[in-house]
Formats: C-alpha cells, structure tokens, sequence
C-alpha cells in the first residue's frame, strides 16, 4: 500500500502522518500474531499490562511500549524483561504466564498497538440494569446484623466483592461485580446530609468499567440492585455529598461519567483527553482517582497524564463547571486532610504530593517526597511536634514520608516535610486511626517474601517502628492493605494468593490495634485487596 | 495485511475496530491517486470543503463524506456533485477547480482521511516572531490619520488584509498575514479599562492558525509587529477585556490557545474535544467562534460539533475554570446584546439561535428560527413594539429573523421571534448602527448573479424593504458584509472577485447611510471580507 502524507506543502504546513494507524502498512513486514494469539496477547497486555504502560503504550507509571523503541529491544530482550522483570519497577511476570505466552505478549508489544473504540453515553445506557427496582428498596435493615461494622472487601481476581460482618468476622455474602475491581465507595457523612442511611449504598468500579450498587440493608442475595458500564477500562468512583451523582473515570475512553446514584443510569460524559503541562496532546489522558470534596458541591478528577486536577462543581450538569488545576504528572491517587478542605494526591512521576484546595479550586502546594508516593487510603494524625499530618508509603523506597498539613492554625508546618521513617520494603498502603497510637505500612512491593509477607508498625509519639508483623508465610502469597474496624480496636491486613488466584485461598488477618497480636484469619477470600469499612468511610477523619 | 480487532471477548468487551486509520488495509483495492495528485487534492479539500465537512470528513455544516458513503455514491456522480453543487446547499466548484482537479477530489475523499497531526506549545511557540520590539513601539500615533475611522479589511485569498482610511477612503497599506484570514479582533471598550489607546492593536487569524498582531499607531510599513501560529486550520479570535490576553480557536487540532496579546506568546492551550450533546465522541470538536464577554473577565468559545458553550475565565490561566454550557449543534457565530450580558449564537443545523447569560455562565434561551441561520456580525436595535431586538439572516432561506433580547426590561418579548423580513436570497451577514433607520443584509448565498450582487435594506420603523440595491453587475463578483463608519454616517459594502481571486480586483463600495445612494468606490483589493472600524468594534452597541 502506498505511503501518503498529510503534508499541506503550498500552505507551509510541513507536517507529518499521525501516528495513530496511519504506520500499520510499514508494520506488515515486521513481527506477526495469528489472530486468536494477538486477541490473547491483547486480552493479557489489558489485563497485566496497560495500567501502567496504557492501552495506546505511550508510557505512564510504565515505558512507552511503542513499536519503534520495542523492535529496537527485539524479541529475546523483551522476553527476558517480561518473564524477569527489571529494577526499574517492572514486576516479572513467568509465575503469571507460561513461555509462549511471555513471547506472544513480546511480540504483540512490537506490532502496532489497536486503537480501541469510543463508548456514547447511549452504548453506556445500554447497560444499565436494574435488578431491584426503587419501589421495592427495603425502609430498615433486612438482616439483624450490625452494618455499620461491615467490611466491604474487594476480592480482585474473582470479580467479585465480599461482605464480611465486622462483628462476627463472618462472610455476609460474594457480590459479582466487574473484573478486578479497583475501589468501593459509599456516601459519605457530608454535612449537608445526616440521614440515618448514610453509608447504606455502596459504588464498585471493575477494571471493565462496570459499575455495581450494592444495598447493604438488603438480604445478602439480593445486594448487589443495580449495574451499569461506562468504559472499557476504569479504576474510580465516588458519590457527590448530597448523594444524588456517582461519578467513575475511565482509563479507556478517558473521559469521566456522571451517573444517577438511584438508578445507575449515566447522565453525563466528559472528555478528559487534553494537554499535559507541557503543553503536549494526550489522547490516553486517563481518570486516575476521583473523589468528593467534603464541603464543597464538587467532585476532585485527577488525570494522571495531563498532571490536572479537574475540581467538578455538580450543582448543574446542563451548565457544568469545572477548574482544571495544573499540578504534575502522573497523578495517582490520594486523600483528604481531616478538614476536608485539602486533597493530597501523589505525582508518582514527579516524586511530589501535590495538595489542592477545594474552598478556592486552586494548587495549594507541591511536597517533594521520595521515589514513586503512594498512599492509597492515607493516613492523617497528629504529631507532637508538627501537629496535624499527613503521610504516605512510597512504591520506589521503604520509606514513609510525613509532612504538616494544617495551613491555617500551623502555617510554617504545613505543606513542608515533618519526618520520614524507613521501612524494610517499598509499599502501596499506609492506614491509622484516630483512636490508634501507631500507623501501619504494608510493604508490597518489596521482592523478597519475608519483606512483601509482613507490615510494619510505627509510633506516632516516639516515630519509630515498634514492630514487623509477619502476616503470612505461605510462599506466593502477600501481605496489603490495612483497615479499622468501626471503634478503631482492630485492623484488618489482606493476604493476596497471587499465585493461586483462581480459588478463595486468600484471607485477611485482624490483628488487635492496641496489642498488635493476631485475633483472627477470615479465610475463603479470593484476592483480598481494597477493604471499606462502613463506619470509618462515612466519617473520613484519618 | 491481516485485519486484526481489538475484541476483548474474554472480558465481553465485544467492541469493534476504531475507524482511525484501521481500515486503511481495506482500502488498497479502492479508488488511488499518485502522491502528487493525492497531496494537491488534500491541498484543495483542505482550503475549500474542509470548513463544512471537517478534515476528518465526519460532516459537520456539510454532509459526512467518510469513505463508505462516498464509495456508495461513485467517481462520476460525486464529479458531478463538486462540479454543480446541489439543491441542498453545497456550492458549485467549477468555476474554481478544472476537470482534472474535481476528478481528483472525487477520487480523494473515497479513500480514508489522512489524520493531520497535533500541535504542542513548544511547536507553536517556535512560530512566534517579534518584528517590533515592545519597547520599540510608539507612544502616539506615527501617521497623522484618523485611525479610530480605519476600517481593517480581510483579502481573504490574497492572505492580506489591508487598512483603509475611512476619512479619505485611501488604503493605508497592505499587510501580509495568514492564509484566508477569517476574523480580525481588536482590543475592546470595556467598562474595566478606558486606556486611549483601546483599538491600537488588531490580531488576525489566518485559516492556516497564523496568528498576526496590527499595530494602528504604527508607520503603515511597519504595522505588522508579532505573529505565531496556533493551529493547522483555525477561524476565531477575540482580545480579552483588560487588553492582556489574545485568544484564538481551533478547527485542527481541536483547541483553543490563550496567549499573552503583546507578545502573542502562546501560554495556554486547553483542548475542546469532547462528546455532542447526544453524548457521541467527537474527535473533530472545533472552535466555530470566541469572543469576549465585555462584563465579565470570561472569554467565551463555541465549540461547533459538540454543541457547547465554552465560558472560560481568564482570571487564573494555572487554576482555569470553564463552564461547558449545553446547547445545540453546530454553533457557529454570534453577537452580544446591547447590554453585553447576553450572548446570541446560530446552532445553524439545529435552526436555532442560542442565548448565553454570560452573568450566571448558563444557557438562557433558544429562539427556533427559520433554516441555517447565520448573523455574522450580527445587528441589535430597537423596534416600536417589541422594543431592543437582535436579528439573523439565514444561509438556507432569503429572510430576516428579529427577537427581542431585553429579558431584565422586556421579559414578555425577550427570546421570542418578534418578526420576520423577506429578502430576495438567502445571505451571510447583517448589519446596523444605533445611528441609523435602517438594517442591511446581504444575499451571498443565492444562486443567481443578480441577487448575490444585491443587499436589501429595510426600515426599522416600518419593517418593510425600502431599498435594494445593486453594489456590482460585473460577472463573476458578489456583494457581501456591511459596515458602517464611526460616526454611522457610511455603510461600506464588501465585493468579492471570486472568479480572478488571485489579483485586486475587488472593491468596498461606500454608500450615505441616510440617503442610501452611493458615495465611493475604494479599488484596489484582492476579495475583501470582513470590515472593522476600528471606533464601532470598540463600542459595540449594535
């Protein structure tokens, strides 16, 4: 096929083929897939592999991916960084796939990467279903359990998410809900709405897009009421304050969506697609995290590619506005000071957490912190000497960073670095509680499993670590994630069963928060991952 | 080459391929030209359908000319279509293209649309050039003219436009500036910023997205003092009230640029793709008008495909907030009210004026008008009975809409049609002058010689057509956009030669704007456009 250009010479405009497509006829001489082999290859580089590097492989927490820097490492390098994984941050992948499969993947990523479709708000319609209807939600609990106290759990690789009784330690019931689901949220206890069921409904978001609510006040096999799907692939959600809106990003369109919390049925679709801070177009500009803001009408979109936090006012969708406050790149995910004013938010590829001020939709400040933050749930506590702060575990250090976050009553404190306290292992979650004397950190991303098995337990008076838990043993398995129980007396640890993720050999460990000794295993858990308990996410204080 | 899809089945995410290039294998058996003639018909789509039917083809003003309709169709009837035009309001091209070059066309838009690349900060701020230093610029004017009495005149297919002393009816100079300039804009009047030299600078937008700063003060060899380039295809731009900001819109890729109105350093660009307001994605979302809200510290952009009303407030580039304001498609020009609150826009395929309550940043009406209205510069004024009223004239009928637009004063004419005048053909622009009895439109869109080189001017008083009047009879040329002078004393009228466009044969007709009877013939211009003096763009009331 011929070579064409889009080159407007009379006009000046020296200007090159788009890279989207356009190259596909130079890339039929290079490396090839039968079609089932590229569908699969496609199947496990979405499941494995686009999160980081993203489905067009422009790079993001990962390298670009593209075909020229890929035929460049050729076919035997990129199997040997696939199976092996390198010190860069990429993980090894042979205990996940077998040999032909690592080489079929080494292949795919040197071919040119399928652009996938678009997704309209009438496609996104299409899957909205109803499976209890309104009239038919229950006025009080169905069930004598004390919901307050349950632990919504997401168990990732089965797709589905568990209801565990805080209480008795008991599975309630398994929810189908979308593929790997990443977050669970529910309404929160915003000051303009203290209804009695705040804390009811709760908000998944798979992998796939799909989106589930469940009702905790019904009987445990009818929970999970409603369904929708607004992407191909997502990570977030929320719920606006007044609990009218869910609102969940996608990484694939990106673009985020606005759905009617009772019926699930998507209102609203935005682009998120835009230039970064430097000025260049980012098709791939992905929805990283969302939240609600407290005190505000106002959902917080974080766009990892474009370093902009979008503050969504949505007191009028017919009119909606939105501040798109520059920050950095790449924006992951974060937290809310116990204010609620100030959302602080890791720019992993910017070794920075950057905090935004939601009263007057602007950048408060950038904190420079260590390689890769992360703090998924965050932590907030007070320290003696800086006062109210906030810390985060790191994915390319063992290390916790803690900064003052208290602009107004300890302004030469805030926004700067308070301590940090080194850990054994590089982690993805740090988690305290009001109640709690210390801050836990689990240590994930650490190779070695006697590391990735255990958390670690630091002092909030004296910073130092008082204890490394070994949560689990069991080769292929590892330790994230904590969460308190309602009163703060537990916390709760995951054990992911990485290697055997296809039966419910995961568990989570609750240790009690005062002794730090083990209480109890709640076993026949898929991939326990993200962990809400009810009472705590409604009144977000830590 | 194999046909891959991106079928996630495994996840039941059964999607198809993205049209975007994907297909092109496909077309290899289909209709081809060489890449001379390839790169040529690009050259001509781009710089005479690409403004109605997109670059992408997708259709917007024009129908959608993607390949599989246009291979439905068939070589000789879409000849015959670019050729003769049709009924349903595409023009003819045979008069501007030969044989050879509307067989290629033909053939060029059966085969998939070259996607044109993006445009980064870094490569429009390589375009940008100082031809006076700031600090080389006069503090009074250099020529002893009345420059408040200049008329700035667009030569749209010389890439020229030229300043034409209203006094003497002499042209001041000529100066070089993009390809088909489509709109110039100069530094407003409003309320925040009385300086004496409001009016001095004037920014043009070429088609081609150069971006020229005119200095009036200047000596007439030296008016032109900055340019860059901000799109590959763009049509709007507008100053922002306090005189710092030049903003302009573009067409590919799909995006406005903020930049600083001295030194037209481009500091921001913000994206405009986004879905339509049935909650399509469109890729091809472009920036149809900006203007500047004279009250507020808000540019305001309409965005043509998606049917939104972008106001953006320029108080804070770093924390930009932008209401997205629903209306219709496709947007297209518009005026303020006399008031400067309201914001009255075509939705020309919706046949719809679209007002904007640029106060509260939100939708304020839609008025239903007859076929593809279309106001140009638009004309506001006041009728005996429905009081302040704003009128269109329409693309697709020969008629004169008028509503009242006074909602505070006049709440039961306000947004309602009012009356309607018939003119003998369907026009592009409307004009008038708080001084004046009488309202001009033009007839460019009729077919026949004798209407086209014709406006029609009727009373205020009686509604009624007192005069029509025939500014050329030479084969060939048409009669287009009206502009008085400052004192409203004089309506210039635009005539193209469209037939020998390529030298001065144009002219601005001059007509006593009381007596109706003609004054003047300023010679010498190559198919003069627009007109702007530089006193009524300043104090825009009508």
């Amino acid at each position: 096929m011929k070579k064409v250009k889009y080159g407007l010479s009379a006009l000046g405009l020296a200007i090159g083929m788009a890279a989207t497509g356009m190259s596909m006829s130079v890339s039929a001489a290079k490396p090839t897939l039968s079609e089932a082999d590229f569908e699969k290859a496609q199947l496990h580089y979405f499941q494995r592999c686009a999160g980081c590097h993203g489905v067009l492989r422009k790079g993001a927490t990962g390298k670009n991916l593209e075909p020229k820097a890929m035929l460049k490492k050729g076919q035997k390098r990129l199997e040997k960084i696939i199976a092996l994984g390198t010190e860069g941050g990429m993980n090894n992948f042979d205990d996940l796939f077998n040999k032909q499969e690592i080489a079929n993947l080494a292949t795919f990523i040197q071919m040119t990467p399928p652009v996938p479709p678009e997704m309209s708000l009438e496609q996104m319609r299409s899957h909205t279903k109803e499976y209890v209807a309104l009239k038919d939600y229950p006025t009080k609990p169905l069930h004598g359990l004390n919901w307050k106290n349950f632990f919504v759990v997401i168990e990732r690789d089965a797709g589905k998410a568990a209801i565990v009784d805080g209480d008795t330690k008991k599975i309630v019931t398994h929810i189908n809900t979308g593929y790997a689901v990443h977050v669970i949220k529910g309404t929160e206890h915003h000051k303009k709405d203290h209804a009695k069921d705040v804390g009811r409904f709760w908000y998944t978001i798979g992998r796939d897009g799909k989106v589930n609510k469940i009702d905790l006040w019904q009987k445990p096999e009818k929970m999970l009421v409603a369904e929708t799907k607004m992407a191909y692939d997502a990570r977030d959600i929320a719920v606006s304050g007044d609990g009218k809106y869910v609102i969940a990003g996608g990484y694939w369109p990106a673009h985020f969506v606005i759905m009617d919390a009772e019926t699930l049925n998507p209102l609203k679709v935005v682009s998120t697609r835009g230039y970064n801070t430097k000025g260049e177009f980012i098709n791939e500009a992905r929805v990283a995290a969302i939240y609600t803001a407290p005190n505000e009408s106002a959902f917080i979109v974080a766009v990892k590619e474009t370093g902009k936090m979008l503050q969504v006012d949505y007191s009028d969708l017919d009119n909606l506005t939105i501040t798109a406050i520059e920050s950095a790149e790449f924006l992951h995910d974060g937290f809310f000071d116990p204010s609620g004013r100030y959302f602080q938010i890791a720019a992993n590829a910017s070794n920075k957490m950057v905090v935004v001020d939601t009263k007057d939709a602007k950048l408060e400040k950038m904190i420079e912190v260590d390689s890769l933050p992360h703090p998924g749930p965050g932590a907030n506590w007070v320290d003696k000497e800086c006062g109210p702060v906030g810390g985060t575990t790191h994915l390319g250090v063992g290390l916790v960073s803690v900064w003052g976050n208290d602009p107004i009553n300890r302004p030469e404190q805030a926004w700067k670095l308070c301590y940090e306290v080194e850990t054994d292992g590089a982690g993805v979650f740090i988690r305290t509680h009001e109640t709690s004397d210390y801050v836990w950190a689990d240590q994930l991303k650490h190779p070695e499993p006697e590391v990735q098995q255990s958390v670690q337990v630091f002092d909030k008076k004296t910073r130092e670590i008082v204890k490394t838990i070994r949560v689990t043993e069991e080769p292929g398995k590892a330790a994230l994630h904590m969460e308190f129980n309602a009163d703060g007396s537990e916390v709760w640890v995951s054990v992911w069963n990485r290697k055997d993720n296809k039966n419910p050999t995961g568990e989570i460990v609750v240790y009690d928060a005062k002794t730090l000794k083990e209480k109890a295993r709640i076993k026949g858990l898929t991939t326990p991952t993200g962990k809400f308990n009810v009472y705590n996410r409604i009144n977000h204080k830590t």
